[in-house]
């Protein structure tokens, strides 16, 4: 069976997904597009043997061949075409954030809720890293004891000028964030925010940052966010447990040796650093589609990332150490 | 378009290509499967939808829902499959070895000669392998230098029981002969090789083994074949250019400190290790056949590690340096 | 000409320079001992050819064939020898800490400076470390920009039942204090203490912690302190640059392949970690003796270490920021 | 007690033993020095307390303020020097080749057979290299199970224009075969030369070379010599054992991320790579001579050295397999 996807949003983003989902994995085909640029949507369609394209998103949810739903809009819209998707009782892979306020994640859990059954999956794709799939499989072992620090660093060689000092934080740390309570299995209680001298390649961007969160049982992560940092795009982790510990190895199949030093790739940005994390995470998305299941990042997953992420931001503003309180877990997500 | 596929022979490798026709990989489906043993290929064949069984590989081959043929059946029956494909004008790809004798593998690049277009590809993997891509564009870079030697390491933790002496050429130093070849861009012209003391390990077996190959251009190519070497499945390389060399990083993507060592893993065995590239390399053949063409390892390939193959036994046997003599290389593989 | 050292204090850390001095370095005699233990002074005088054991630290400073002091007493001593030292206008070496508290200190400092030149050098080695000068080479050529941060563990298997809190900081981190006004060239103006979940190997203790210090540039420093995370003795850091970073690498001269895994060693204890360090230590102090001069960790750094400890320790106790003022630094010493 | 040592040859060798001797160790004293060049020879004494200068090798040998030879003159003039050391019943180290025929090697250990007393060291470093030793020790641990190859390189970046391609041999491999026999605890039986395309940096000469070593217990040693691969000074070895491997690590004490790449120094040249090696060896020599013995590689490891030389000469003129006979090894050596 291969299952029919509808894709609103045909953006950079966008694009990949209907790449990825054409002509790198199996058992998917993209039948519908949707985007606020209805042309953009007509040309993609176009090139896509047996899509067509939708005036709105909430017709192509309906749309009859439409197994499952792909939200790679403007981020204020996620909340709207996620909540039908729900109600047309679609499975739907929303790239994050899942909506743009707390308040509007709990009324899509509240939807999700009230179906009764997970529907929603939420696009942190670090999950899928194999690097740090191997690494959580090492802290589950038990083999380094239980995990009472992580350090982690997440760097760019540049950002875009519009990049502001909360995205540090909501477009750059969020990975982290959710890294964290899935490396963990725990949920973040707290966070503060340490301001390093300024990087003069920011200009006046408040850039690096070192973000502290702690987790339920005491666990200490600190987080490095550093987006102008030239060298190249490096993500690195380790997790510090009672008798040892277990890091992200660097990366890089080969090594160079010319003019006295020998030398690996470090990578230029995320596409090369995570682009088989996502072929993973939209192989398995479709499988659990097709099996009747969704079993990725959730609506919660969603909801607790934007939650710490607004304490940190407010602890960014505030110099103070944020607690954050999700409230109660449904039943649903655990 | 999607590439619908015939394969013949459904043992271990051929089941396993069929996991990845039909859940891995995009833009192909498998409609029709045969196997020396009939209720096997019926029993496969169920669990497929949309395909059948056939009586005979010729069957198969002729169906006219098959595009494209994938030969995984016993090596003495390769060379008939082959032509068979190429006579009924349909891309074949063939796992190693494409003949069991240089005349069969002649025969095979003859007929393709004469049809005009290449239709075979041979199952050389590492060809795909990220890491041996990225070696190789160092080396076509031209950063270190021309190319002088290769020391190359292919160990296995163990072997069979019917493992013979003969097949650490054949079935294991194989790959290092296409692989030189292709690295090199150059033909091998002569083999020789070495006998180390034995590995108690592999009782009477002459285990490991050092052979060179020399190139064209002179480069010199060491391999160490070692097949009970407990330890794992390690695959390791280093070109030396005038300059400069490049290599084969130890794999592995995480360190795990624990026990005054760090540590990373070693791979099980070639599954583990090179499972990225089997996926990639029928990616690449689908896509080709989609596209009408076939670009991986070719009947000449296969004949020229048939020839060194031969060459390097007949070493092994003699102790002498044993060269090869590969004719005239057709148009139509240039 | 031979530099004729008196050393104070024979217990493990005196005799394991002794040793070093007599057999090890060039151009030093050991010709005077005493200890608070004037037998054990002896038996060890009696070892030493053309050594003889002295009753009082003062009668060994101002013996007429002891060039150069050593001070390896215990730490509420430090003070009275070192100045003695000052006055009798010889050369000190001495272990850490300069003393066992900030005015003491001061009055060493005092004496100095009134004595108008340098006398006295403080253990710190790792400044001596081969890859903590080279991390440093890289940091002081500019080519990764301005630091701006930097990352440091400090890892121990295990401590002594006496072990503390507060000596995570005044023990422990105290290295990692002078490393850092060291590597940044400058002054430590506040320290922070985290407290992460607690490591059950440690019993009671409040064990790791993060520390956080920041320069007068505004660089940001955490370090790790984790003294009972059983695999080993682990020193790393990493300097973060705006356009690079700069790390030590992971330590071992060999990789051993076994078990599936590629591992290397990690040092027990810091003897196996720094004994090199050490010895450069001393033979460039024997050096410089020699030659007129001291050049290492002066008394202004062992009082900036102090101060910056008595901070932390505060820092550890009220949960809160503490600032650090050192007062004018006297010209001695820039 | 202070061993007194005369150095026999003042060029950039003895120049940079009699610094190490009386800077770096302890326990030793130049005492007397004489060169071919005798005015050099009084302008070092001169350089030297309580040092004087000699006409001859033979006057310095005899003088009785020198305990033990230090012989850095050239080749040709080794035997003479080292057969008058043992008359005179003084320990000798003398820097690579023992003597420049296996004759000669043969007459200085029936010499110092007659003598009754081991009394020569031969110049052979890399046996006193950290990473080396640490090497053997796994080797000799048996935990890798017993040794059937291994892989060392020997790359310079450039040599002089005097360079020969017997130097390839004589001058640089000729530490590879010492290291071989160390190693293996064995003697080197048979030597191939193999010879790769050149590379066009060295010109006309025949480099690089592949050599193969076999054992008495048959394992295979191959060497790839490799004197003009511009990027730096790099030695590397892994030995091969039945269930394992260990390898020297890449060298380099950090880790530098900057412009798209991490990257770590190779060594520019052997002083860089081995000068710690060099002060082990001497020190340890030099606690041998105060303690009446000799421990390091004896006329016996010297004239294996030679002998094995010899034959891989030979086998790089000839293109041939050369065998090794050695006679019998005294007992003395055992």
């Amino acid at each position: 069976m291969t299952v029919r996807v509808g894709v609103i949003g045909v953006g950079m983003i966008g694009k990949d997904h209907i790449r990825r989902l054409t002509t790198v994995l199996a058992g998917a085909a993209v039948t519908a597009v949707t985007d606020v640029n209805l042309d953009e949507a007509k040309r993609v369609a176009d090139g896509i043997a047996g899509a067509q394209a939708y005036s709105t998103g909430q017709d192509l949810i309906n749309a009859g061949d439409v197994d499952a739903v792909l939200v790679c809009s403007w981020g204020p819209t996620h909340e709207e075409y996620v909540l039908a998707s729900i109600e047309a009782g679609k499975p739907v892979f929303c790239e994050k954030p899942l909506a743009t306020s707390q308040e509007a994640c709990r009324r899509i859990i509240d939807a999700e809720v009230a179906f009764g059954r997970r529907l929603v999956q939420v696009g942190y794709m670090r999950r899928y890293d194999a690097a740090y799939r191997a690494l959580k499989a090492v802290v589950d072992s038990g083999d380094i004891g239980a995990p009472l620090m992580m350090h982690a660093t997440h760097r760019n060689p540049s950002v875009p000028g519009h990049y502001t000092r909360e995205m540090a934080i909501t477009d750059t740390a969020v990975h982290d964030i959710d890294l964290t309570r899935w490396m963990f299995g725990e949920e973040i209680v707290a966070a503060t925010v340490l301001k390093p001298r300024r990087n003069s390649n920011g200009g006046e961007l408040e850039d690096p940052l070192l973000l502290i969160f702690e987790t339920s049982s005491g666990a200490l992560v600190d987080v490095e966010t550093n987006v102008n940092i030239r060298y190249g795009y490096d993500i690195r982790g380790e997790v510090v447990g009672e008798n040892g510990t277990v890091a992200l190895r660097d990366s890089g199949p080969i090594t160079v040796r010319l003019n006295n030093s020998q030398s690996s790739r470090v990578p230029e940005d995320w596409r090369e650093r995570f682009i088989a994390a996502y072929d993973v995470e939209f192989q398995e998305w479709i499988d659990g589609v097709r099996d009747g299941g969704t079993y990725g990042p959730s609506s919660w997953d969603g909801y607790a990332a934007a939650a710490v992420s607004d304490a940190a931001v407010e602890a960014l503003h505030s110099g103070q150490r944020i607690t954050v309180d999700l409230g109660e877990k449904p039943a649903l997500y655990s």
